[in-house]
């Protein structure tokens, strides 16, 4: 990523970037696995320097890439386990994680194992869909689940809950009621057509407070038209500016780790979609690396 | 589409799809005629409510897909003629068409059958071209001539005609006063550049009344960032959520019918058009099914 | 182009279309040297009137398409002075080019011919990069440096000198700064998210005043979902509106020539990006006949 | 399929089409799930004559299209079962099936069914790779493993297998010897180039007797110039023809049923391969049409 | 085309590039009648001399670039008519044409011309399909039914007529019967596969004999895997070298023109296909000109 | 490479992978530069053993990753000069290097080398194109010159150099006169339709001896239906079974270096071209392993 070197030693870093090429949640149409890869790979048009912040986050921090998280491709809780395993060593040498997905069902176990770290965290969140489900197919781990688990699970502080984006049609009309109802602030797309989310992120960093955060950002939770590699895409959705609005917008908060998930490679061959991916990894980047 | 069943027993049906697989009337890159499929492929995708407005269409009425019109890819006049006795069929049986195109040639004949079905009626009319050309190629009918030809034979309402999205460069400097002459309102793209559409609506549907209306959604009234899959293509278009605006605005209006049209696959191998047409055409349906 | 005949005898034009089929200067990924031939395939779908501004360049000036200039493949600094030599004719002749490039080197040559003939003039420079690095991979003459070696040569007023759109990761923190101790105004992508840009380009008009003004319009300037093909693109751009009210907003402005540059079809199969460089192009003549 | 109404009452049916949209069992480039969907999609413009071979399936049989199998997404082995469960229903009612992949693991559980249904059966297995191996990742069940299961679980009769277009790199360089070992005959790609196959096949069919045969048609066997979509594409393949000239040359066998798995749309978007995959499962259906 | 200046005085010309931008004729996918276009455009890789055959056309005949017929693309008979006469201007100024098409139907107009010129003509007559069918949709004139009408109207010396490369599913088993009992040599693609046509070609030149011949060549008579741009592909075809085999082998032939028809553009954004169009009527010309 | 790690300690290595990523002495469609970058990226599916020769080059040899040569992207001459140095440095070692190009003019850089330190070399050059020429747009070195450079300056055994898959359009008919002149082997494309090339690559053999001999293989001598991905595609081309018949062919010959060049990443987002010369880079490896 970026053209770090890869480094396995935790002890040397402070933040790294990690992908988990897994795609074993999906219900619709697969190919996230590839996701970390041409992330990666896209990267390499990346500069150090956010000129727009002028965040160093490379001055600041020891950065690098940790590499892929070896999951079972045929097996999807053996997956799971494998990557709870694997952030738990992470977070337990103090390095905070920005993940390259992969499919939206990986911030399960990142969240169990942030729980674990952190206590309940808050969470920004993201994306076209809340991924709230109670099941897919009958199952209870799958890519539109695991906000769901979170809350069951006792991951989350749900008052500290921010979604945003949502939209798209559904399964029921009250699909947002549930998350609602636990607390979580629900920021339907079309709350923020046309207009800047600089004031929303205000109130936003005020109710996250002091608290551990996690954020995490689904590339469908933007629009088509700039994230057109993803498995589910939604019309309407958030542009870039916005997303990089609500990612610069959390200057100031107890970042604890952060994620780019549902970057599908198959449906974008150019990779501008990856590259978009790319640059908002490194915008958690530079978030995390003031508190470093 | 949407998985719906193919029904062609127009007595069991409130509202349709209907496919029009035509291109005949197209100036330059063809291949509107595959739109139909492509849009229906897509349309898998699509769930059955719409979160946004909490319209639940398919529990307010009978829903069905009439499948395809079979039209002679031969003879654009014959085709005309067999587009035009089959919406007869369906509006005699009292059941509301929303069209998949096929290129903007076939709202002619839909009109006119709109026309013996309801007299003259308001028409929304979202494209980047007029479509008033008196003639193309030396002919009158064809898919830059359709609302000259509707005017000309009486079908609208001109004081309720809108025609929003216009741009591009043109074949006169002043392409659009005819249509302002017959009384049309023109809104040019320019007019909606980085702003709401819900203020412009406002006054649409004070203009509209209480009269039938009819939609006609070209999908070319979008930018290309948004629908690149059209074979005359536009700068500096309407946004998605400008073009939902459009269509949730008509909330409370007699909409008796509508099409969304000129999606050509061939430019857009991926379907990200043809998944925008879909959303567009469900939500026309979720307009549609307030009168049901 | 705009399948105007090529018109190699400048006598008889006051404005023309130059291509410029150079990539010699590109860091990363090659492929603008075919950025004219495919920007002149997709004009054949522009029509001669703009029925935005009602301007009808065609009917006030003698404008041609003065085709390709001979650029030798091997040799960076063999290709400039002959891209020199040929503005130079140009310029004599009292022709007003509009350049399709071709990467962001070939504004040198250019600005090189337009000192000769205008003196200092003003730039209003489009870009994702500001395009002033000293050096690349050591060399002084490349596509990141052209308005470093224009300001060392004393080509531009510097005091009339605009550049709008810059953005994304960079070298260091303060990449825009040099530019601003030139007395640059520069305008970053995130000043004009969400917004129209006329309010902004009634200060640059004051700022250009009546002198002698040349434009030069990076299309990565423009956002990766508009203009996907280009080497080096960079998220969060401007949006194809603001684009053409940057380039509206210059009427009344003594326009000497311009540019649209960086696009490479190799990344943009379907032509998208090609177009709208073809529109572009045409806006800007549609300003240079003004003062015609 | 072909146009062919769905038809899920196994009593009307001599022969089905069955798509099966798994893509548990891949290793690699995910994305044959949609398979079925794809190859159903170019289907249309398939007639219903063999012109080559004069044969007529649709007047010697009754052709159905049994839909897809609804299997679970996130659990390979809760799949495999279900797909197992499917098979037996379509073999108990005479049904001869025709299948529409989905990865190779697939043939797993339908030789499960033939077994049960036949006894042991002969095999003629078209491939780039020998999909023998005794685990991947640790897993028993996977796409690369289905063989070498199968001829544990006594389903084949060895000495009626043939394995026909091997090739490419592999984990040891006596990739092949175990198939060779069990009384397989193996017929590595390199036996295949420049010459017709049709010689060999006169051995196979010698070799395959009056006994049941089954087919299974990976669609990688074939170069990737003819199938560049699907995950594993190996270089050096057979060609077209020849895959035609192997299951022509199958006339006469007593073919119980046959596949055509691993088409993988995301990597073809314009459908070339499921196009070519949809007229393979043509042709499989004319044999099995011989002895209807 | 290959970089040649549009001549549209016949006068100065032995032979001419002329372009029939023309789909109407298409029952499937349309997009032909941008063929002549994507040809010329990747015609200017191409060089002036054969370098296997070692013929230098330019130097041995005046060629230019006729442009293109302009069409009505409204009215299918209507632009049969104009193409006839355009075609009977061009044979009138003893000029011997390279057609660049469009789809199969306007080898029917062209017949006509050449048998007013010439008399009853031999055709060689490379294809997927037959184009005999006597009607498409009900029409006498449609891509699929040239070669019936063109023997209904004596313009054929059927005894003359060779087919080469049928093959695909058919309405009928007996599809290419009706051409045999015309006196056609019907070569079907299998007889094709795995071997040289030099043999085959001696005998169609004896056949052929000294009278003139026109060469029609369908660029689907090609496997997918060299021609993907074409809208109606079928696999299992002809190689490149066989098709370059078959227009050398008519070395010696009086070949008073020929044709390369049903190259569509948008099944192939890269141009692949009319690259190898562009070459093919390139040999074409390399024939014509050894009787100039 | 092949998940090799990078490893630029020469002194570890017997043979190595290294990419030169230049493309400056391209005429026409740039793109080869990102050649290295691609061709890695799709090794990742190939595994170490060849299975149809049974070689194993990674327990035979230390092999590894040189990574890319850096090259000075503005400077043609400049670049030669870097790429001469590095392969020096690495023959100095007694390192046999595969390399990834990039265009052909690094072929110059890389015989000087071996001419100092192997005296003159064979040479087995498959290509498209001859690269014998004197100049091009008037310059000396260009990625058509190579061979007459390396003639000219020595640093070929001219009696042991062949040529293969010559073809296509050409600036005379005597293109392949002057190599055959000078002694070359000159092997049209043509000799090799239809047919295996083992009984060429006997004589071949015979004909290179026990001298060293270098492999230089341009991608584009492959046909365009296997290798889309470069800059100047020829129809009628070799097919991969041959060009593996090629490389194999030279088993017990004195190989001291190859290259695969001319891979085109722009012109193939899907990656065919570059996993087929990650194969034949790994199968000219295998040659090399046997005299190691």
């Amino acid at each position: 990523m970026m053209r770090l070197p890869v480094e396995t030693d935790l002890s040397k870093l402070d933040a790294c970037f990690v992908g988990v090429p897994f795609d074993l949640g999906t219900s619709n149409r697969t190919g996230t696995r590839a996701g970390p890869r041409q992330i990666r790979s896209e990267s390499v048009m990346l500069r150090p320097y956010n000129v727009a912040t002028r965040a160093a986050p490379f001055e600041r921090m020891r950065v690098g890439d940790y590499g892929d998280i070896p999951i079972n491709p045929y097996n999807l809780l053996d997956s799971i386990a494998i990557i709870e395993a694997a952030y738990d060593r992470i977070l337990a040498a103090d390095c905070r994680p920005v993940t390259l997905g992969g499919d939206h069902t990986i911030v399960l176990p990142i969240l169990r194992a942030m729980h674990r770290k952190h206590g309940k965290v808050g969470l920004v969140h993201v994306d076209a869909h809340a991924d709230v489900n109670d099941t897919m197919f009958g199952e209870k781990i799958a890519h539109g689940t695991p906000f769901r688990r979170a809350v069951e699970e006792g991951l989350l502080d749900c008052d500290r809950v921010v979604q945003i984006g949502l939209r798209g049609t559904g399964y029921s009309a009250e699909e947002y009621d549930w998350g609602r109802a636990q607390g979580f602030q629900v920021v339907q797309a079309e709350e923020c057509w046309h207009r800047s989310l600089q004031p929303l992120m205000q109130g936003v960093k005020a109710r996250l407070g002091d608290g551990p955060v996690y954020l995490s950002f689904d590339i469908d939770g933007l629009d088509p038209a700039y994230a057109p590699g993803t498995g589910t895409p939604e019309i309407g959705g958030l542009t870039v500016p916005q997303g990089l609005e609500i990612i610069r917008g959390l200057s100031g908060v107890n970042l604890v780790g952060g994620d780019v998930v549902e970057v599908s490679p198959p449906f974008d061959p150019f990779g501008t979609t990856a590259l978009l991916a790319a640059n908002l990894a490194f915008e958690i980047l530079c978030i995390i690396s003031e508190s470093a």
